[in-house]
């Protein structure tokens, strides 16, 4: 009943993420002109989606794989490679976006990291970059004594369950900047023509998401069981956390 | 130990409530002219403020309260409805919030509620009056079984955290739009003029804040301990939660 459960809330994830990246790709392509790699408008285009896709989607997915029932049992080691190349997916895709506002913003002459949405955006990103290598070297790498990894493993959990919640805030406050930029010459933003209707309903889409893996996570049945309990069934099972 | 960091990280709670809402008051009073109930851009002022004390500050303090100590032993009931006052109080601010951005929207003929920010916004808030009246009627009301209750509760925790990340993204996607809005005819944002750093600052502060309710709401030592363990002590935590 429970693993049902859990299957479907995958189910419901799987499909909300696709959402996610379909409408911020249709949202670019349909209203804003599609993409490019040449410093023009054309350029920025890839950041809403490499963000949504990188710092969401695959983010999202790469902090839920300790929850599938599969990780549970058999060695550890397989999963903290996949949670561990899941992430730097996400942070590669993130770095990607970062690079095509830069580059749009450096060919228009435009300031870069003005914005509260920019310094979220990068603080965000730079909290990230630092929770991947500090779990790179403390969980993944064999140096790291059992203690020091018992003291990490819940800051490394908090930070990730806040990194999450920041890029759906920068999210959020990206969609809204770029709807007012974009609109204020044609239909404006207020008479809410249908882009706007539809990029909202990204954000939201993006909000729903976000609640969805926070809810996994925090759903304390679907959270790996302590080494104990399994000892009878998974004598690999040493290394403590 | 452990309890030493606890009020230490309360006193920097209180420190960063503090300061997002003298840092909201300042930035409407210096910058945007203050305050006023009349239907003009002076009575808009009022919706920041508002919004900030009620929706973050006040709610996370409310959010908290069962990590204090003193509410561990003894009889739960002055803490509950400490919880629910302190929210209510949260909830009263917050429409109060709204009304003065309606009553300034419906003065200066701009529509209401068009921007993602104004949807998140009064998602969130939705949300809250959901939430504050369902654990009204399910855990302060004597009526719900205790089945129910241990049914509901873990629901009415992850939607508590959900509504705190919903009301830091509505805080700082609202934070970014004013700035837009009310530099755009003088010195622009992106030449980061006095205001746009002090009201970005802000908006970093708002995020400190909540990160550090979500550290505290986390931290497993800080979990009010269940009754169970807690019997032999105390003999009136009954209520199975």
């Amino acid at each position: 009943m429970a693993s049902g459960w859990f299957y479907l809330s995958c189910l419901a994830l799987g499909s909300l993420g696709s959402l996610c990246i379909l409408f911020t790709i249709c949202w670019m392509q349909h209203w804003r002109g599609g993409f490019s790699w040449d410093g023009s408008i054309y350029t920025f285009n890839w950041h809403p989606v490499l963000m949504v896709a990188g710092m969401v989607v695959l983010y999202g997915a790469a902090s839920l794989v300790y929850r599938l029932p599969q990780s549970w049992l058999g060695p550890k080691l397989p999963w903290k490679l996949l949670h561990a190349a899941l992430h730097l997916m996400a942070f590669v895709f993130s770095v990607v976006g970062l690079v095509a506002v830069f580059k749009f913003h450096n060919h228009a002459s435009v300031s870069n990291l003005y914005s509260l949405h920019s310094w979220l955006g990068i603080t965000t990103v730079l909290l990230f970059a630092c929770q991947w290598f500090l779990g790179f070297a403390i969980f993944l790498l064999p140096w790291a004594s059992l203690w020091l990894r018992s003291f990490l493993k819940p800051i490394h959990v908090f930070f990730g369950v806040s990194i999450l919640s920041l890029s759906i805030a920068s999210v959020i406050s990206g969609i809204n900047e770029k709807l007012f930029f974009s609109l204020k010459n044609t239909k404006p933003y207020s008479s809410l023509p249908s882009e706007a209707v539809f990029a909202n309903s990204t954000g939201m889409l993006v909000v729903a998401f976000g609640l969805l893996v926070l809810y996994i996570l925090l759903a304390s049945s679907w959270k790996r069981p302590e080494p104990g309990i399994l000892t009878d069934r998974q004598p690999l099972l040493h290394d403590g956390e």
